[in-house]
């Protein structure tokens, strides 16, 4: 039988104190029904005690029909000297409602005698009424242990000593924390086997951080010695270097050590879930993430798709739609013919080898990459080529002339101005904007001209704009290769261009991107 | 006695492989520069059988004079059926005239007969056969067992036989590649182990991939299982979720488990090799990087801040100045500026720590470096900048104002004209000119009015020109970084400058860039 871990996520409570990140109460009931939806055991929502924000949010979440997580409400042990029932902190903390909350108490004796500046019977009391409290109340009790392997480290007496009070008060579950993020796996690993064997009746749970690039690996120890709860946060968005990463935990839990963590059927939806946090929270993705990233399953080296072309298994580690994502095969100068064949493929799955079709496209885009361009990660672009090559594209526009004006010093905040002229529908259009530097400024007139006959390029909004110069010793003469990111309410696409101005490569990238859009909206 | 772990750096070769990031020949040799400074054992950078640019970066980095770093030129094993002597890609190989290989054969039964399509057998004799190949020519020869893992856990007999044969044909060291990212720590400890026990005479190596996010975990699990070499790359770069990031491994070898790995003193140049290589890739850098991202040591959280004011360690696994990054506190925004004060004690030596002039140098720097500016990589603006606070700099010309006309399509080749006025010796100067985009055009106006007052300005080629997207969420209308460096007879240095505009932006490094060779000339 497969052993339960349950998933507990924190990325709304401690993913929250992560720099640049700051969730609305909408924000926070959106992620809410994702992380139930992926079948997530507890969802740590928020401090009701340190952020007068979470007390609406924790009205509002109860009306929720969670089917899976319970919610958590996150608060500190009694201040030193009072009853737990006297303490104001305690009480926002019920306020929130919550049959479940998790309560931090300190396990490092430095931390209590320096820190905290109290006696450490004081800090076992603390722990053990406050427990106690919430337990006499009907409450299930996580207790978070801050700084636990630190603290175990420099006195384990003392450190197990705070988990036997938290467990003689009651707690449902004992949390071991690596709150500075500096514990290595098999430290990890020794510790929780030690607490897991002495307190056998109590689910013992991990909290890691990432300051030595070792949250995830610290997390799976803990399990592998028999820990039954494990914390982290989507992205493993958190303060410093992030908490541990959920999105890799989970895959690694389920899929390559048999633990039963999420719903089986769940799984599948990992990367949908990785991407909705990161757009509610703001943050620019990490292609490079585990399992969810877009280059998760990218393969560029020429050998390597040939092998992945014969058996996938040859440098993939699992099938990435089993996560949700995909394997993308990036047409790039270090790739083969083979490269480039699967990706037309993908466009038209009727191109042969050997048509002269595809040899006129290949033709092209080898042209293309001699002068720069690079497609790899300009999809849009490559897909426009293919269409407009075999002529499968109706040209929503046609391009006529530009001119820019750039003026410094700037007048008001303003430095540029653009006039465009571009054919639509057989109409001549003929548009002006000024912007905060030349290519928002035709930016803006190409919206202009082109809103009032597709009004859904408002729906377009433009995500990363990426300069990248060639050939760099010409210079101010060198060429730059630019590169956009759009997206709608539906999906994201790149774009590039490439000239030896920056502001007509941007200009290339910016009327593919809209080309783009209006291609899949009709077709 | 410490045991010393060699760092095998493999940024330019198989960091080269991942999506987006392409080295110029001028990148990798600034890279290698920066790695032997740092201490690394080994650059790997290049394969000269699948890149011709690369036989020109070998050629030139033999002129070097390296003080650590032995450079490896990296390659396969011999064809199926032929003998060593008579491969072209061992032939390209060899024309690198490097001292050290690194060859990779298949570890992988699987991988020998579907992928390569050969017998086990052939496959140990294409192994065995081009190490002794090699070493008979006197070369250093590193054995990369590609998929060794996977190959170890399908069939460990046959993967253990690889080693063998590399073994025997006397390869000096046998690296064990998790190719596809999938081993846990756990695995990697004890396959490691048994790998040191019967390889006892030659060193073992490790090379991770991150598919997991387990690298750094899985090549510190390595190096405890006796393995004496750790490849990896600056910042993780690699392909799909990257390679084992060297900047989270060599602290993690060195600071915390004792291993000796680079000379100690140069790890406190660990943060600025890093952001030094990320800029010459131009990539994003990631600010929650262990170690060295500029969020490694933030604190947010109020009771954080008090504790880490209290004592450091509360919320802070080492000293950030160990590795050459420091502390933010992000309410009170202050940071600290050792490594900022040494430099500018460079400047000027006269700078006292507490004195009034280097306070508002400080500030100053402080508040450009919040508009977007990043001095790491541009000393040539830094000096500018302290000298003009200390009024010591005489300015050599001043900028009244400028107009870029920009049309497309372009007129005979030419799209932009520039107008600029500038003051010198009291003389108002207006000169026009045009060019192939609006930087162009602008430097050569600006050359124009200035080269005959200061004929030296002929002497100055622009030999490099980056342009790097801020705040990308922003698109067109994001701030952008440039980075310019100049040459002259004597000497390279860089400028930068910040702006929504990447014209003006461009045009700010282009001013420094000539003041900065006026006040060299006149020092």
């Amino acid at each position: 039988m497969q052993t339960h871990v349950t998933a507990y996520d924190s990325t709304l409570r401690d993913g929250a104190q992560a720099q640049g990140v700051s969730f609305t109460v909408e924000d926070k009931l959106k992620i809410v029904v994702q992380l139930d939806a992926l079948g997530i055991g507890y969802i740590e929502a928020g401090n009701p005690g340190s952020n007068p924000k979470d007390l609406e949010f924790f009205k509002r979440v109860s009306a929720l029909n969670l089917k899976h997580a319970k919610i958590i409400a996150f608060g500190s042990t009694r201040r030193i000297g009072i009853k737990a029932a006297d303490d104001n902190n305690l009480r926002s903390l019920l306020s929130a409602s919550t049959q479940a909350v998790a309560i931090f108490g300190k396990s490092w004796d430095y931390q209590v005698t320096d820190i905290l500046r109290t006696t450490l019977q004081e800090n076992l009391a603390m722990i053990g009424d406050t427990i106690a409290y919430l337990k006499a109340l009907g409450k299930e009790v996580v207790f978070d242990a801050e700084h636990f392997f630190d603290g175990y480290k420099a006195n384990a007496e003392y450190a197990l000593a705070t988990l036997q009070a938290a467990a003689d008060a009651g707690a449902d579950s004992l949390v071991l924390c690596d709150t500075n993020g500096g514990t290595f796996p098999n430290e990890v690993f020794e510790i929780t086997q030690k607490v897991v064997a002495q307190f056998s009746k109590v689910q013992v749970g991990i909290h890691c951080h990432n300051d030595c690039e070792m949250a995830v690996a610290n997390s799976v120890a803990a399990v592998q010695a028999g820990a039954t709860q494990v914390q982290g946060t989507i992205n493993g968005i958190g303060e410093r270097c992030g908490n541990a990463n959920l999105c890799s935990i989970i895959p690694n839990l389920q899929l390559k050590l048999g633990f039963n963590c999420i719903p089986p059927e769940n799984i599948s939806t990992l990367t949908h879930v990785a991407r909705f946090v990161n757009e509610v929270a703001n943050m620019p993705f990490n292609d490079k993430a585990p399992y969810v990233g877009n280059d998760a399953f990218s393969h560029k080296g020429g050998m390597h798709i040939d092998a992945v072309n014969k058996n996938p298994i040859s440098y993939e580690h699992i099938n990435p739609e089993i996560v949700g994502n995909s394997r993308h095969i990036l047409v790039s100068e270090v790739a083969g013919r083979g490269a480039l064949l699967s990706k037309l493929r993908e466009i038209d799955a009727t191109l042969d080898k050997d048509s002269p079709d595809t040899q006129r496209i290949l033709a092209h885009i080898k042209a293309l990459e001699h002068d720069g361009y690079q497609f790899e990660s300009a999809e849009a672009s490559v897909q426009l080529l293919v269409l407009r090559e075999l002529d499968k594209l109706r040209p929503s526009f046609e391009f006529k002339e530009y001119q820019v004006n750039i003026h410094e010093p700037a007048v008001n905040g303003v430095n540029s101005s653009a006039s465009i002229k571009l054919l639509v529908n057989g109409q001549v259009e003929t548009t002006t904007a000024e912007g905060d530097g030349p290519v928002n400024a035709l930016d803006k007139a190409m919206r202009r001209a082109l809103e009032r006959f597709y009004p859904a390029i408002k729906t377009v909004r433009l995500t990363d704009y990426k300069v990248r110069v060639l050939n760099s010793d010409q210079a101010t003469a060198a060429k730059v290769r630019v590169l956009i990111e759009s997206a709608d309410h539906n999906e994201s696409w790149t774009t590039t261009g490439v000239s030896t101005d920056v502001v007509d490569a941007s200009w290339r990238a910016l009327i593919d991107a809209i080309e783009y859009k209006l291609m899949r909206d009709f077709v």
